[in-house]
Formats: C-alpha cells, sequence, structure tokens
C-alpha cells in the first residue's frame, strides 16, 4: 500500500504507537504523508490531531513533519526534534516526560488510554509472518500488543544482517505475575529474534528505502577531551584501589560529543574486555568493538554519524554477535541496572553545588529534551557519573548554580560530575563537603568567586545549615540569564 | 560484660555501625555509656567523635545521647532525633542522607571506609551461636560481616517468639557477580532466620532489657481521616476499573497518624486478602492481621506504639507466619518494589505545582528526617502516592507551592498527591495539566488564589511554557515565611 493509503487509516483523535529510539529505526514514509493530510484538513477549517507515543526520539520525518503540521496533541516518553520542542515551549503541545523503563508497562497499566494504531519499521518480515525488527527496539513489542490496527514499514535500506541481532524478550508481565527478568550478564539472550504480530491487526504494509536520521558527531574539542581524560583517570583509580574490575563494568552512557570523547578515551586506555549495557550504540562503541576492547555492547537503538552508518551496513554481519538490541523495558530495567552494576554515565544541564542535576528544564521552565533512561540508569548504577562542560552559551550560562533550576536527579543519585575543570568524587559526602569539591573542582573560573560567595554568606544566613540557601538569591543567576541574555 | 567496659573498647575516630530502624531493634546501653565517656573526655580537653552508620532511625539513648555530648562527627543514612536534628542543622554534624536501599551495597563498594566497630542489639544468641535478630533488621547482616570487633546487646525486653520470623538473605553480591533475588511473593522466605557472626570478633556481650523507643500514635484527625477517605475512594476507583486485583497489590506506606488513618480505612474497606512489602510493621497492620483483611506483612522494622509493642509482645507467637523481618537492602530494593508492583503511600513535606516532591528540607535548607526508602519505593512502585494536611504550623505553610525548594521526588515518581482538600491523579499528565489539578483538587483554600494568580502569570511570562515559572517569585513564598514566619 502507498503511504498516503495508509496514513489515511488514522482518524482524528487517534493514539498512535510509532516506532524510532534516538532518530533510528522510526517511521519514515506514513508520518509524513499524516502530516501532509493534518495539513490539508486544517486548510479546510477542519480540526485534526494526533496522540504520539514512541520508544524515545525520532526524526524529522515523524515529529518534525507532524509538530510543523500541528498534529500533535500529546506526546510521550521524549523528544529531541527542534520543531516539536518549540510547539512544547510554546505551551501549545502537551509533552509526558517520562522514564523510558516504564512506558512499556504503564502503556499495560491502562492509564495512559487505549492504543489505536501502531505504524512500526521493520527491517523484513519472516516466512512465518514474524517481524524482523529495524535499527531501534524501543516500546515495538507492545505497540504491536496493544494496538488495534498495524501499519507496518518495511524499510529496505536498513541492513539484512539486522536478522538474529535482537532479542525480544516475552516475559514481562503485570504485577502481581512478575518473575525475575533471567538476565545475568550484557550478553545474556533471553528473548527471541522476532516480534510475534497478529497479523488479523495489520492494516497496511508499506515499502520504504529511507535512511534513518544519523547526525553527524563533531570531533571531540578541547573541552570534551579534557573531561574525557578526568573521567578515565577517575576510572582508573578505581581499578587501582580494587572498588572495580579492570574489565570495568558495564558501561552506559548518554550519547553526544562528551560521550564520543571518552569511548574514544577508552580506545587508549589499559581497560580490556570491557561490555556495554546502554539505551543507544553510537559510532565510539563500533570503533571499541572493532579494537577488540569492547567484548559486546546491549542497548535498544543504534545512534550513528551518516559515515558510520554506512560502515556498519556494509559490515553488519560482523557485528552480529557482538551486539543485541532489546525491548526499552529490558535494556532501561532497574532491576538489570542494579544487578550488573552499570558505570551510567550521562550529561548534564546544570548542577547545583549540593550535587542535584537538571537534565532537562533550561531556566527551570524550557524543556530541552526530556529525562529519557538517564533516571533508570542514575539510580540503580554501581556509579552514576555527570559530565558536562562547565559553561554554556560561550561562557554566558555557567553549568554549576547555588540551586538548580529544575531537579532531575537527586544528589542521592550524582556521585560523580565532571566538567573539562576536573572531577568531584562526592560519594559519602554531607551537603556542604559536597559544595566544597563541585565548587572548587568543577566550576569554571568565572564563575567560581561568585559560587564562593553565595556559599559562604548561606553558611551564615541560611535558615538550615544542613544544605545552606539563601532563598532570594538562589535562582537570581538564572532570572539574570533571562532578564539578560547572561549569568554573569 | 557491663555496657561502659564495651563501650570503652571504642576509640575516638572509629566507625561504628549500629543496629536500629525506626526507633526499634538500637543498641540501647552501650552507646548511652559511650556518650557518657565522650563528655568525660571533652571535660578533660580532649577530642573524641565517632562516626556511626546505622539502619535508620534510633533512640535517645543513641542518638540522643551521641548528639547530645558533641560525639558524632558523621552520620548515616536517616535520622529522626530532635538534638540531632538541630546539631546538623547547625552545620555541627555531617550527614549522608541515603536511599535505605543502597546503604549496604554502597558499604561493600569500599568507598565509605572501613567499618571499625558493629554495635548491634539481638534478642538471643543460639546454641550454635547464631544471633537471633531483634525487632529490626536493618543493615545488621553486613555490619556483622564488615566490622573487625563485634558488640552485641542481648535485650531480654524483645520477644522469644521472634525466633524465626527474620529472613535473613545471604545472597547478595557486589557486581559482576549479583544474580536475580528469587522473591516472588511478599511471603517468600528467601534466607535463614539467624545472623551469621565469626565468634572471634564479638569482643562483648552485655546483656540488656529495656524497651524499644515506641511513640505512642495519636489517634487519627479529621484531616487524616479525610485524607484516607480520597484514597480509599481513589484504590476503590482503581480495582473497579480492572486496574488492580481486588486484594490491591502489596501496601507500603511511611510512618505516622495519615497512615495509620488509612491502615484504619482498610480494616472497613472492601479490599481482602492485602499483603504489604513494606519498611514499617506499625500499630494499623496488626489491626489488619488480626481482622483477617491482611494475609502477611514484610518489613524491616517494627515501629510500634507502646501499648500495641505490649500486646503484641504477649501474644508474638500468633504472629510468627504472618510477618516476615528482611534486612533493609531486601525489603527495598528496586527489583523487588519493580517486580512485586507495590502501592506506594509517602508523605511529604511539600510538592509543588508540576508535583514534584520535597520530603526533606523545609525551606530548602532544613533538614527534617532524610529521605529514607520513599526513593526506593516511589520510583518502583506499580502506583506512587504521596499525602499530606494541605497546610502545616496552623495554616501558616501551604503544603502546595509554586516550587518546591527541594526536590527528592521529580514529577515522574509522583503520579497521586491527596491532601484533605482532594486527590489529583496525576498519571500521563503534561506539567500544565498536573498544575490544574494540584491547585484545584489539592491546595488549602486559603492559599488557592494565590497559586491560580502565579500559575496564570507564569503562563504568559516565563521563559518556557512547558513548566511555567517564574524565578524571581518561585521562592517567594519560602523567604516570607523565613522573613515573616508565614507564608501568607
Amino acid at each position: 500500500m502507498g503511504a498516503e493509503d495508509a496514513a489515511s487509516l488514522i482518524d482524528n483523535g487517534a493514539v498512535v504507537g510509532m516506532s524510532g529510539f534516538t532518530g533510528s529505526g522510526y517511521p519514515k514514509a506514513v508520518p509524513l504523508a499524516l502530516a501532509a493530510q493534518i495539513e490539508e484538513q486544517h486548510a479546510a477549517g477542519n480540526p485534526f490531531q494526533v496522540k504520539i507515543w514512541s520508544g524515545a526520539s525520532t526524526g524529522p520525518e515523524l515529529d518534525g513533519a507532524l509538530a510543523k503540521a500541528d498534529g500533535i496533541d500529546f506526546r510521550l516518553p521524549y523528544n529531541s526534534d527542534p520543531i516539536a520542542r518549540e510547539k512544547i515551549n510554546a505551551g501549545e503541545m502537551n509533552y509526558f516526560d517520562m522514564h523510558l523503563s516504564q512506558v512499556a508497562p504503564m502503556a499495560w497499566q491502562g492509564f495512559l488510554g487505549r492504543l489505536d494504531t501502531a505504524v512500526i519499521e521493520v527491517s523484513g518480515i519472516t516466512p512465518e509472518g514474524d517481524l524482523i525488527p529495524s535499527s531501534s527496539v524501543g516500546n515495538n513489542k507492545t505497540w504491536l500488543d496493544q494496538a488495534e490496527k498495524i501499519i507496518l514499514e518495511v524499510n529496505s535500506w536498513q541492513s539484512d544482517a539486522f536478522d538474529g541481532m535482537h532479542d525480544i524478550y516475552y516475559g514481562t508481565a503485570l504485577p502481581p505475575n512478575r518473575l525475575p527478568i533471567p538476565l545475568v550478564k550484557p550478553d545474556d539472550r533471553i528473548g527471541q529474534p522476532h516480534f510475534k504480530v497478529d497479523p488479523n491487526k495489520i492494516v497496511a504494509i508499506v515499502e520504504t528505502d529511507i535512511p534513518d536520521r544519523n547526525a553527524p558527531f563533531a570531533k571531540p574539542d578541547a573541552t570534551a577531551e579534557a573531561i574525557a581524560g578526568h573521567l578515565l583517570d577517575f576510572l582508573k583509580h578505581e581499578v587501582a584501589v580494587g572498588r572495580m574490575p579492570a574489565s570495568l563494568l558495564p558501561l552506559q552512557s548518554g550519547v553526544g560529543n562528551v560521550t564520543n570523547a571518552v569511548l574514544a578515551g577508552l580506545l587508549d586506555s589499559p581497560f580490556e574486555n570491557m561490555t556495554s549495557f546502554t539505551e543507544v550504540i553510537q559510532d565510539g562503541m563500533l570503533d571499541l568493538l572493532d579494537a577488540g576492547k569492547l567484548r559486546m555492547a546491549s542497548a535498544t537503538a543504534f545512534s550513528l554519524s551518516p559515515e558510520v552508518a554506512e560502515r556498519f551496513n556494509k559490515d553488519a554481519h560482523r557485528y552480529r554477535d557482538k551486539l543485541i538490541l532489546r525491548p526499552q523495558e529490558i535494556s532501561n530495567h532497574p532491576e538489570l541496572i542494579r544487578r550488573l552494576g552499570c558505570v551510567a554515565m550521562n550529561g548534564l544541564i546544570e548542577a547545583d553545588i549540593y550535587g542535584n542535576v537538571n537534565s532537562t528544564h533550561i531556566m527551570g521552565s524550557r524543556i530541552q529534551n526530556g529525562i529519557g533512561g538517564s533516571g533508570d540508569f542514575a539510580r540503580n548504577a554501581f556509579i552514576s557519573i555527570f559530565m558536562s562542560p562547565s559553561t554554556a552559551k560561550g561562557g554566558k550560562i555557567s553549568a554549576i548554580v547555588p540551586m538548580a533550576s529544575h531537579v532531575d536527579h537527586i544528589s542521592q543519585d550524582v556521585q560523580v560530575i565532571v566538567t573539562e575543570q576536573g572531577l568531584a568524587d562526592l560519594r559519602g559526602l554531607a551537603p556542604k563537603q559536597k559544595a566544597k569539591l563541585i565548587i572548587e573542582n568543577c566550576t569554571h573560573p568565572d564563575y567560581r568567586d561568585a559560587l564562593r560567595d553565595y556559599f559562604d554568606r548561606a553558611n551564615h544566613s541560611s535558615f538550615g545549615k544542613h544544605a545552606p540557601n539563601n532563598l532570594n538569591e538562589a535562582l537570581s543567576w538564572h532570572q539574570r540569564y533571562v532578564e539578560t541574555g547572561s549569568m554573569k
């Protein structure tokens, strides 16, 4: 069926479960056709909006096109599309920002409502009628099981070698029927390679040949390399004092240039036989696999640059026994993260002097992307590390502030903070001990004296002196930025 | 050995792991003797302080006496003692406020340092030399395993019927050697009834006959009963629409009058065959067991009123197959809370209009008790409910504020908020949808118009309009309280 005909099966007000995680494996033709139909309806004066559930972020053909058409009434659980972000922050789109491990279980709980239609990209269909997953798994198993009707996009751009790489676990249940998840190493396969699907629910199959939204990564700059250097020194120290094995523990990392610098640093590190239990497989992990430093990686999606995606597609069979893609309720499951003891490495927008981290809301109100899986990993990790350049916007924003203007990760879930200035190991410290380390080790020199001054004065005048704060200036740096464009 | 002689085995600077959780099962003679010795040393001009690790809160003979003697340099993971609280908030005691599930694993990780001495209350010693636990388990298994020397208090006040009630799991490990925890029902016993101990490490055994710090509960007032009423209506509705079984799911509840009102309400509810998987067994649960409404309760400690403690001690054998006390790393384990799907019911100090909850820091700086196990339960529960009267201090503090002055539970972990005014079901909602419900359903009428006004103005003037905030007044209610003694 053509994408237009398939899209016409989606009605105004429908709840649509889309595939897609971190710009990979999302449907590319039907959402675009749906956006065009929504624009036509709007031009004719008719209301038309849908509710979109996904794995995580998708691509311009989905979130971008539908947001541009004012076609999204409600969105969960994560967004990084710039057009959708503007709509959300203009107050024109309802966005439910969720822990990624909780999307599938909460969909089964029922309070999110009924899923009308699933639109799922797959890389193929087996002779038995099972579905070969694409470059992300996300919540596809749940959408296929729950939706009343299913539209498939079979994308021939995706590598044939995907077949066999996925591990789809069908053992989840709602309480009181939940059982232990039998995974004890990142390497374990506990499910099956394909999605089951009820063929009676399939209302359309659309053929596509379109690449994922694979964004280029910038080469790590000196700042990213300095952050990676501090972090690698810390990991070496933890191994040296016997607190971590020489192969480290399963690595989880967010996506971006700082992470890629860390992964590049691991190429030259003494650590061998590493593993990764994470959300996303990115360029640097393929390099580590190629170099034999990383034994295997488990994730729910790819997020590759266009060049590395090409390289991967040519050579995908080589990686088939080293990569496992799982549903995000498994890749991000607290039970498994705690059991495996992940080394969690995530980015931050800002941290305050007591180690509370804001990952999502700029100036306390404007959402950037969403919490994603960072909460799943940070709270359950063996060690939870947050890293960021110490400033943003050319120095006009300090990543270290008196009080975070929004909190995603409470101080209990933030054990190490790293900037290019240095590293603060906050484990086992009381708030004021943390403040001294964060101010002295992590803050940019342009802001350090001001933070020392705030902390000193708060120590004298605060209501309580456990975590001293002066409430009438705790958010003044943010307010100054809003008013003047600079925190200085 | 006498308590004085035993206490003299603890040196200045020692790290001491004490038993005790929620005022039960803590050592009562040795800490008091240690406090006296510290006061003598201080009077003689000699420095003397120790670092105290425990399960959670203890009693006046421990935290109270040692804090009064200025004898505590560092304290983890939870405190509710008023004297220790004053020291912490005067900036005179370092306090590391932790998720209770993480204390034992983090102690094994090693970054907290070496544990010198364990001081553990037990209810008896078996002929084989194993230890019969007392009225709390807490971290005792870990302290006994880790400490270089061990002081035991054998408290004959504790019931003989404790023997067999405990379930001490010895299957934990550090990663990469962690395995699934084989518990699938709150009733499951996965360990053994006694603590193992290396007899060579025992340096003193002190006999005591002293009751736990069992505080009387006030009868629920009209406010607590109104909160319980809203909550029970909600639970009935969830059962009616098929989102929860008629026996509910394992109940977790904090401690206090509101919780006791909820438990009292459950006595008259239609729910049967309930279970509890929680931290603390309190009066109301014994009533539910007696009435046959609760099938069994799993916890790590008792927290009973003096009358009910007497009743329990007389009749403890009756409860032996209905109660299980476990180490707190098991009672609070994210893996188990997620698997069992607990109904988590915790208190709050304040919530903001977007559903972020502050459980710990009054006016953003003065710690009340600590996060305790609320983070373990709230993030992993089937449904996470927070409840509180809508005002405190005779109406001078609103429990609903524009912005929380400290965040312990991010909005993703707060699904329902209940006050005596009403209930806000926040599941699946975007921030502004949450704000409307919280303001209209939960806020006290004295503060409702002011919150509506804040929210309306923030909707116009906020930097971002995903979660609108006016930063220059977001904390003004708290500042007004600090300056005038009232948020009004």
